[in-house]
């Protein structure tokens, strides 16, 4: 499934002077490239494996897929034994993304661009609607999720490297979870397996990372039509402006029995 | 200078059931349109402040400029109240960045990028050698730097929600510490005011993050001439790779008394 992990020699020194060499584990990087019907789109680095995954969670984020059927397939080009370029092929009804497409926003005509504006702009292009999904949650249910997300982190405890996504369903059961030494990688891979699986949008689902919440990671799981995104870490202004703009559940600094509620706070049970 | 942080209302909930409403102090992010010449050439999330420096060392790392005559003017367009489109005027004997520049990869004309073709594709752009750099350190000198990042960390007390990269020299003296949202931004911003400091390359100099060590970061090391990065956590196998190949000593888990030396150990006085 690919080579997450690798062993590499350390020199491990401390200021009184001893030193040692010996193996470290470290947390594999490689580029990927990703191609539709066999035009370069973008270049990722990622950590290999679930690479399907990450494509179609990638694809979903940018709005060009926006469920299973949009996929026909994807394969790994035969010609080189490296498994690091991918080539998908979009439904015949699906339209090909075009050259802006990575740029990830669309600028105004005018000369500026603004948090305000790249929310509006996101906002036509999203195929899921999360402000009224019913899920409602206690605050004990979400703060059990960290401690079930790093107990399925396996590579995180051998290398200390590693970003981590998790999807979770209204219980608190955990559906799936994914690493990546990229924090949105491993978001792409939560919502491309969900998306491959057929079950988008993730209605009454909660989507969980194990660091900070950004603005771009909020935009993917708005684009997935995920109600609840829950962080260990801090959330970003715009990433708590574009939950409030959508009418999603964010919460941060979900640690020990405590979290911040940021937005959407009636889907919290008190 | 910019709006680092914003305040924002939270409400603090506990699984006990208290809740109270609380403001909260959130970094700011927003998105940088960065133009060349008026042409747009791409969009990065950042937290604001020090957008000349990260204009600066973004088109550093890509290999755009290589120091600061290379810049003629930067401005922010004037036709919008948001500082966030920064139109950049090159040196004219400098050529403009082609549309394939942003993917910061040269793909192969054959099927397939690999980690060492893409580092050596890479090697053939950078415009300062960082192999010969005579710079040595006392395990001592490295083990103040995080503390003393730390110290200069104004905003991370406030919104734990900010990386940070600092230039040292080899003293283990600040010169320069920027924080953002992004990591990357946070190194092109040091960067960058080094370059338009005129102090690229920076040979002799350390730089230093809060984070993790990522290829790109390794990468806009190495373009900017420094001998030895170093980081608080896990470099990824690629770092290790590319540091290794320009000869650039890579620290990591630099913590208290003690860290692992990846590549360059020659640069460490035991």
């Amino acid at each position: 499934m690919g080579r997450i992990t690798v062993r590499r020699p350390v020199l491990r020194l401390s200021t009184t002077g001893t030193g040692a060499r010996r193996p470290d584990t470290l947390a594999v990087e490689e580029p990927l490239e990703i191609r539709v019907a066999g035009k370069p789109l973008t270049i990722t680095m990622r950590t290999p494996g679930h690479d399907f995954d990450l494509v179609a969670g990638f694809l979903a984020a940018e709005g060009v897929i926006a469920d299973a059927a949009d996929l026909t397939a994807m394969r790994y080009c035969a010609d080189t034994e490296e498994q690091n370029t991918l080539d998908v092929t979009l439904a015949p009804d699906v339209p090909a993304p075009d050259d802006s497409m990575t740029r990830a926003f669309a600028t105004t005509s005018a000369c500026g661009v603004c948090g305000k504006s790249s929310i509006e702009a996101l906002r036509a292009d999203r195929p899921y609607e999360v402000a009224d999904d019913p899920l409602r949650l206690t605050p004990g249910v979400l703060a059990a999720l960290p401690e079930r997300l790093r107990e399925a982190q396996r590579v995180f405890d051998r290398t200390g490297g590693l970003h981590a996504a998790g999807l979770f369903d209204a219980a608190g059961t955990l559906l799936a979870v994914r690493e990546d030494v990229g924090r949105h990688n491993a978001v792409d891979k939560v919502v491309g397996w969900a998306l491959r699986a057929g079950l988008l949008p993730l209605t009454g689902h909660v989507l969980m990372v194990s660091g900070r919440a950004s603005f771009e990671l909020t935009q993917k799981a708005a684009q997935a039509g995920i109600p609840v995104l829950a962080a260990v870490s801090a959330p970003s202004s715009l990433a708590v402006d574009l939950a409030s703009d959508t009418g999603m559940t964010l919460v941060g600094f979900l640690r020990g029995d405590t979290m911040n509620v940021y937005s959407g706070a009636e889907r919290i049970i008190r």
